[in-house]
């Protein structure tokens, strides 16, 4: 089948930029370096790719997300980097004993409490290095372990994400950041101990050589998206929503591809060659570049439309569709949706 | 079972609130002035509430919302408000012939030509009528319904979205605009032909008095959101988002509602008594409002978030709960999502 036989909107991925997404990164952080985290792709059909080139321990942010992994026979090391009280969910992981082994994120008495109380074995501190989201004050993080110890559970180290840091102009200050931001995680390793400092994102992978992290949680690496693409990282663009133009006049065009299709909170799509210039939920509308020389497209043209935020995108659709050109080469379920 | 043993995030109607706006509604447009738009909730436990309580004729955005409606047997008028060219969508509709009556909009040769190719029976011509979308020229109209008719298409009239006058800070100049805009609409209308002049949407229900608007599309009166809770109307916000605390410092808090649970195009969502400081994948981060003189919430507590953007919120959830007070009393499928 070819791309233009597609219904749309579609979502593709480029299998030649993903494999050299996958190769760059995983010569830059090999093995157990990386944790990839599914939250990027929900997809397990992609993570087996992860899995192929060396990565066996991956990233979750979501029980359902870990459970699917464990399914698809990916469970050798999933952590769950995030906070989880639900008792049933607690237990589902606790139930995956044997097949897979699990890692929840705690940063209270009560979730430490909740872990314990479901079965789960083991867990890291969750620590604030600087973004205002879950994370203990890095100064509770050593008896916050005591506790989880006494508790039964296995305290593999410390997490802590520095999410404010992935996107900023000059590089040279994230690099300094970053560095600053480390350095209350170490501390909290210190008073916390076990194997893991586990930390980073797409944004900061290659900041880490001496800050004392011992792996990352990247995902948007693998299909990347335009927020991260200022960057100006060494991913390329794997990532399409294919619309078709269902109206056109000599002022603008509209595509199928609308905010039910993108994730928007990172703002608008970008059309290569075009100025979008708004969203509905069923539509994009764009008007031709001002510099750029060509017929206007008309009604039938397939368009490819590049999301700001790939997270949420692949949230948004059930298929994945694998191109090399126009030619669809495989397709994969977007199977970690959803929150089970 | 009760709001307290949902897993969360959840999604959340509350039922008296729902069965008022709904009510308020078909006072002011009762039976087919109203023609409501399914893409708001894609759901059709809440359309057969508006069936209930008068309304027989329904706008759909998608070929896969038609297919549904005509499935549970609301089939009576559907009226696909959008461009559509895939002639398999398109026979998809075609073939609901005996089960359900199905209307395309149409805006181009290619458009009418992919219907009658189909075997669609009917259409109304889509005209411009200020939002640069679909939508043709006015003084293309007549041509158009000409080689609709000559196709061997049902024109039944015309239809104009003026979707860039739902929110307007001034009541009296949108009034004012949407009866320009209007005006724009009947004289293609009278070019075209036909019983259906169809247009407009919540924040524009109680403006086509005197407009020669036959029917209004409204859909987010139903379940509301905070963008259109700007306005002032009559409508009370029904749906939300049921989180879980599950980190609490003292300086904020954060729930597991994040933007894979929430349309974000219209920006952060909105929780009662707080500030919301920002969203991620899985997390709401906010902070008690500075006014308001309550304990700090703690892990485990409840919160409601309410949504920016209601139609792409409830996209990206499969199921919807009915409440009344904390009592859960009914559950509905949002079985209209997707593209199929």
């Amino acid at each position: 089948m070819d791309l233009h036989d597609l219904p749309t909107p579609a979502l593709v991925i480029d299998a030649d930029a993903l494999d050299a997404n996958l190769a760059t990164m995983a010569a830059a952080r090999p093995g157990a370096r990386l944790r990839p985290h599914v939250k990027a792709h929900k997809c397990t059909g992609l993570a087996a790719r992860q899995r192929d080139i060396g990565h066996r321990s991956f990233t979750c942010a979501t029980p359902r997300e870990a459970v699917g992994m464990a399914a698809a026979g990916m469970g050798d090391d999933l952590l769950v980097a995030n906070e989880v009280i639900d008792p049933r969910r607690l237990s589902a992981l606790a139930a995956l004993d044997g097949d897979a082994r699990v890692t929840v994120a705690v940063d209270s008495e009560e979730t430490i409490r909740a872990a314990e109380l479901a079965g789960i074995h083991s867990c890291l501190i969750d620590v604030d290095v600087g973004l205002p989201r879950c994370g203990c004050d890095p100064a509770d993080a050593g008896k916050l372990a005591d506790l989880a110890r006494s508790s039964g559970l296995d305290v593999r180290g410390v997490m802590g994400y520095e999410g404010h840091l992935m996107v900023l102009e000059s590089r040279a200050e994230q690099a300094e950041r970053v560095a600053e931001s480390m350095s209350r995680l170490v501390a909290a390793h210190d008073e916390v101990g076990g194997d893991i400092v586990s930390a980073g994102g797409t944004g900061t992978y290659d900041l880490h050589d001496g800050t004392g992290v011992t792996e990352v949680q990247a995902g948007s690496y693998a299909l990347m998206d335009t927020y991260y693409a200022t960057l100006g990282l060494p991913f390329g663009q794997a990532l399409f929503i294919v619309g078709t133009v269902i109206s056109a006049r000599p002022t603008h065009l509209v595509a199928d591809v609308g905010l039910k299709a993108l994730g928007m909170d990172h703002g608008n799509p970008a059309i290569d060659g075009a100025v979008v210039w708004f969203c509905s939920d069923e539509h994009v509308t764009f008007a031709p570049a001002p510099d750029v020389d060509r017929a206007p497209s008309s009604v039938g043209e397939r368009v490819r439309v590049v999301p700001a935020h790939v997270d949420p995108t692949m949230a948004m659709h059930e298929t994945a569709w694998l191109v090399r050109g126009d030619e669809i080469v495989d397709r994969w379920d977007i199977d970690l949706r959803g929150w089970g």
